[in-house]
């Protein structure tokens, strides 16, 4: 695997202390506890600032604005928001004066609505404004808070849809800290037993840079939304009663015609837009024709390792363009001409 | 990875043909062919024989009943009654007549009901009966139908728990061969543009063998609800925003208090109860302490390799019992201890 590599949007920068979803008490008092850090989305987009005095090409240049109990307290009285608790976070800071908080530990949730929250807010940043689209704009966050908005963006977009009970079509309310949502409705079968109706979802995807029978080529391809020039390992998505090595070959096959053999699990990734795991891997082909399935895909290459390399040093003249580092795809295609992650 | 081993509801027997799931007129054709094999369900459990002339050990003793179209004719004209397309199976017959159908291809589809489907339906063998509860029943199909349930049953489970939009609460409708609803209410959000709401749900769960840090020890634990004396791997659902090696960490130290480091991916497994994506690892526990969380576990040991071996050989006087070789569990264990998945 890719030892000790990390993804972008995997940071787990919080303690998701998931046994205290359930204690309101406590939950209650660190709402208002002014120790606490909201994030806020209206619409699933995050409430950001951009640094203007972030100069240096490493530093990010988005951030997510902190908020604090009193800035959101009208907004969370509102009937129309979501809150979501995300956890505490795990180094418990060394500050010179006391934590505020009993317990020491600085607890975050995030907040969702769907109308405009402007008037129900104190803002302490006046350049503060909603990333919408939140794409690419949140490739530019720093680890740690790239980590947060991948958590609570997928559980958001999850109250989102799925506001009515599925089961019956009553409506829900949301339990457990926002990681359960229960039907209104007494005697509906979701209430018996335990069912996956009532837990947010994620959707797992096998993503695969399949390599050429040579060893010297791989596979990518681009779909038809993507911008001119650029291609990107083959993706879908895992279907009811497939194991991840079965769905990496099926997909190949169906995108590009191209059979697989061997397939390696390297890394996985989160990828809230809205709730997605994606699943990398290496695949080796045991054919070589390509016949692009043009419903999914525009145009499929085998490109030989040179070429690559060239894209990611931008030497030569590049034949191609490819996802940013932040992707998944980017990672499985520097994994395989062997160079270091963080180039 | 266990090269070459295969999980028990793995086999893939049917090729999906996704691409036919959207031509209505291929599968009208192919529901009414008298080569398509239909299998039953009723209230998610199968229509299956048990064969009493099997008397060899190593022959399934429960078998799916494959009906033709004639069988379940009337059943399918109820409007209770939900069809999926399963695929078509991979080796085409080399019957000594030509087979009955254009493209040689034999199609499999399957039916669920929640209405008792017997005064419907044309029995062709009266020993049959549906296997309620499933489990541990379908554990004892060959390998190839327990491919075509995992798949089945799964899809299946998913129409039976999500009938309603869940983003309005309107019925919907079942599209592309049973493997898409669609919201009937016209100006639904989940229209516009792609959701998962309208496809099939597959819940990634990762279960793990915790190895103790002097290398000769593993960690096994029990629900409440085991058999008495069985122990097994440490499992949980994978939450939002987490990646697969993080999961088997907050899991682990959830359930058991122990700390864990690396994490290497082995197998997965599709467990159609109802629809969930086993994601099989070895972990290594930096932390030796147990401390269980009683909400979900009754009781976790440290069990050395000597122990565990006496238990796969029944050898001795085995400490403790396991899940059968049908469960990833048990596979990830005989893996750690370095012996034959097949034994
Ligand atoms: N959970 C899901 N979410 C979104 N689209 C899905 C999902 N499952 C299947 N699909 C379908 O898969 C297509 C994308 O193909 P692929 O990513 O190659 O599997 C989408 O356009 C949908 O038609
Ligand atoms: N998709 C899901 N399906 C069923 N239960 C879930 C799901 N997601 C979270 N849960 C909760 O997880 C518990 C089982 O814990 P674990 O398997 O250790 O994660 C269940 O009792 C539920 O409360
Ligand atoms: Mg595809
Ligand atoms: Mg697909
Ligand atoms: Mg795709
Ligand atoms: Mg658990
Ligand atoms: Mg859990
Ligand atoms: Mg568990
Ligand atoms: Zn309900
Ligand atoms: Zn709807």
């Amino acid at each position: 695997g890719l030892a000790g590599h990390e993804n972008y949007f995997s940071r787990e920068f919080l303690n998701r202390m998931s046994e205290k979803r359930s204690d309101s008490v406590w939950l209650e008092a660190k709402q208002s506890s002014p120790d606490t850090v909201y994030i806020l989305f209206f619409n699933l987009n995050p409430l950001v600032t951009s640094g203007p005095d972030e100069t240096s090409e490493s530093k990010p240049d988005i951030k997510l604005c902190r908020l604090s109990h009193g800035c959101i307290k009208e907004l969370l009285a509102n009937p129309g928001t979501t809150l979501v608790f995300l956890g505490v976070e795990k180094t418990v800071k060394s500050t010179p004066s006391p934590p505020k908080d009993e317990d020491g530990l600085t607890a975050w949730f995030a907040l969702n609505t769907d109308d405009n929250p402007i008037e129900h807010l104190k803002l302490p940043n006046p350049n503060s404004f909603f990333l919408k689209p939140p794409m690419p704009g949140l490739l530019k966050l720093s680890a740690d808070e790239a980590g947060v908005v991948a958590q609570a963006r997928a559980i958001l977009a999850w109250h989102n849809r799925y506001s009515f009970c599925p089961t019956c079509g009553s409506r829900t309310k949301v339990d457990e800290g926002g990681h359960k949502r229960t039907c209104l409705k007494e005697d509906c079968r979701s209430l018996q037993g335990i069912h996956n109706t009532c837990y947010p979802r994620v959707d797992p995807v096998v993503i695969m840079l399949v390599i050429h029978p040579d060893g010297n080529q791989c596979l990518l391809g681009r779909k038809k939304t993507f911008p001119a020039g650029m291609f990107s390992c083959l993706a879908g998505f895992i279907e009811p009663g497939e194991v991840i090595e079965d769905a990496v070959r099926r997909e190949v096959e169906e995108e590009s015609g191209v059979k697989v053999g061997p397939v390696q699990y390297v890394s996985s990734q989160p990828w809230p837009m809205p709730s997605s795991l994606m699943i990398g891997c290496l695949a080796v082909a045991v054919s070589t024709d390509i016949k692009v399935d043009e419903n999914e895909i525009e145009e499929a290459h085998w490109f030989t390792r040179q070429q690559v390399i060239d894209v990611l040093m931008k030497s030569g003249q590049p034949a191609f363009s490819m996802p940013p580092r932040q992707a998944i795809a980017h990672q499985l295609i520097k994994h395989w001409v062997g160079m270091s992650p963080n180039l």
